[in-house]
Parts: C-alpha cells; structure tokens; sequence
C-alpha cells in the first residue's frame, strides 16, 4: 500500500504493480469514475507517472488489471460428486468477493454505464466472461459435462439464478446473505432449474 | 403537472394532489432525497406550502404518497388457467413500470438507504410489501389457493426469482428485458421451481 511504501526502501517492479492496484481502486472509491487520471494514481501509489506507463497506457488500464486480479474464480471439486456444496460454495465466494473494494469499484462503474459504455463493456469482457461469466456457471457447466443434467438447461437465465438472488438479496436487506439464504437459493431456485432434487426438507428451511 | 397549473385557473382538491404527487417526483429527480422540502415541492407545484400542510407532513410523507399512488398491483385471471401468461403478465407490468419516473424515485431512495433507513423501510412497507411483497407473488399465491402446487413451496426465495432476474438482465444489458427474455424467466426459472412443467421447447428458447 502506499503508505507503507517509503518505509521499506525500493520497491520490486511486482511490489509496484501492486502498489498501484490499491492504488486505483482507493482513488477510484474517493474521486470517481470521471476523475481517474494517470497523475492522481501515481501520488496515490508513491511513484512518478513515468513508471505507470511502463505498465499501462491509461487510467482505465490500470483500473481493469486491477479489477481483473482481485476477481474470483470459483473452484469445483475434483470428484464432482456435490453439486449444491459446489453450488453454495460458489455464491459464498460472490458474496466474500462483494464485501470487497474490487467490488464497490465494479458498482460504481456499472451504476454509471450510460456515462462509460466502453469501460463496462470492458468490466463484463475481460472480467465477468472471462471468468466464466456467472459465479455458478463453471460449476453448473461442469456437472453437466459428467451427466447430471442436460448442459441445454444451463441457459443464460438459469446461469444467472444464483447471482440475481444474491444481489437481490443485498438490495432488499441491506446486508449480504447469509449461508442459510444461500442454501435456499440452490434448495429452491438453482436446482429445480436444472432439474436435481434438493435435500428432503431442505425447500421449507426458511419457515421451520 | 406544475407547468400548465397556471393555464387551468383554479385546481380542484384532487388536481392540486396530482400535481403535488408529479412535482415531489420532479423535485426528488433533481435535488436528491437528501434536499426535499416542502418549500421546494410548493414551488414547483405553484402552491402555497399551506396548502401542502393540508394533506401531508413532511416531504418524506409527500414522496411516500406519491409513490404508493403509482404502483402497480398484479392482475391474476379470473378463472386461475394460465399460470404461464400471468407471470409472464406480472413480469411485464414490472418492467412497465420500472421505466416510470416513480421507479427511479425508489431506485434513488434504496441506493441510499444506509442514509434514509426510515424512508427506505417505509418504501418496503407501505409500497412492496402493501402490493404482494413481489411482483410475481399474488400470482403464485393465487395459483397454490387454487391447488396448482403447494403454497409451501412460495418461499420468499422463489417469490423473488421473478423480480431478482428482471432487475440482473437490466443491470448488465443496460435496457429492460424483452418479451423473450420474460418467457425464459418464467419458463427456465419460475415454473421449474413450483414443480410446474413449461411448455415443450420453450426451456431452449433462447438457444434456437
């Protein structure tokens, strides 16, 4: 981080590069979308602007790496033999990745996509497709290669069952869900989609 | 509206209401929850801040009328036949009304609802939940009395399913959801999660 910068002397280049990752993403929480420049992530990160352009070629630039390596990858297990903890697991992994700078960052600049199409084109390009697109689509596309369901279900509407409850969720409550929120969203919406059978009882959890 | 009040002479009570109601929409859009007053709603509405005083309390109380006023409340069919085209029908009424001015005044009050915690659950109470709680939510309560499925299965996840992907779709394609996309809400979503089979081929609709 930057205030730690001068007390360890010279930094390594990787040290640098992310340095101005937090960097980015701070100035970006205090000035906005439309206020980003080379010389404002620069003081932030305690270097000259010289050294960012060895790296990147526009504020944007920088505000895109650093929003493509904070960004999760969801895992599946080797076995695939759980589907909902894969599932679940999955959605924790958003809401975790939700509490995060990288994700206020990501809401601020899809909250003003009408101002900067092209930097939100950028955000679901680079990052949201190229991670898969949805948090549950790797897991949901990986059980249906192994057979548990037809990978014709795995529609964009059912890939996005998981992330639209949680956001919902958020939006409504003002808090992230919890892990039995979580439950019921795979219980209830994601695996009657594509057609598994959830855990005897599992479908009322929220009124026992 | 404020602007032909002038031109009308005299309004009657329920006139200067109207007006009232369009102008703390107006005001809200352009100022802000945080900088509604009464003086400032009186004004655009070309009438006394008495005259407010005669209905309402605060601005908040103005705001809160308003749009409870505009909100739709979802039509089931009289004779309880066709689950599909009345979610389709309560998604498009959804969609219908978030293109409405009333839809970006809640929109502005829930983004600040760490300010306004009292606005915003009045928002809840008095508007959503006064309306079905969710746009889907008569009607699968309607369907389950008429012994379509279980009510039990009307969890307050699968209630929101409907809303959850109508408001994910507009957030990332940046434009409301077309007729399709609605039918594959209902088809790929809603329906599998009341145990309710969708129409032949429409589950791949979006993939043909």
């Amino acid at each position: 981080m930057s205030a730690t910068a001068g007390s360890r002397g010279r930094r390594t280049e990787s040290e640098l590069v992310a340095d101005v990752r937090s960097a980015v993403l701070e100035e970006l929480a205090e000035v906005g979308v439309g206020r980003l420049t080379m010389e404002g992530v620069a003081k932030r990160a305690a270097t000259a602007k010289t050294s960012l352009y060895r790296h990147w070629g526009t504020p944007h630039d920088i505000l895109l790496d650093a929003l493509e390596h904070e960004f999760p990858q969801e895992p599946v297990s080797p076995n695939s033999d759980n589907l909902r903890e894969d599932l679940i697991r999955s959605l924790r992994l958003m809401t975790e990745w939700l509490a995060t700078p990288t994700a206020r960052a990501v809401a601020s600049i899809i909250s003003e996509q009408a101002r900067y199409p092209e930097l939100t084109r950028a955000v679901y390009a680079n990052i949201f497709d190229a991670k898969g697109g949805r948090f549950t689509r790797t897991v949901l596309s990986h059980y249906a290669e192994h057979g548990w369901f037809s990978a014709e279900l795995v529609t964009p509407v059912v890939a996005d069952i998981g992330e639209a409850l949680v956001l919902k969720h958020a939006l409504d409550a003002g808090a992230l869900p919890d892990a039995d929120v979580l439950a019921a969203i795979v219980d209830q919406a994601i695996l009657p989609a594509v057609g598994v059978a959830a855990p005897a009882g599992s479908r009322h959890a929220e009124e026992t």
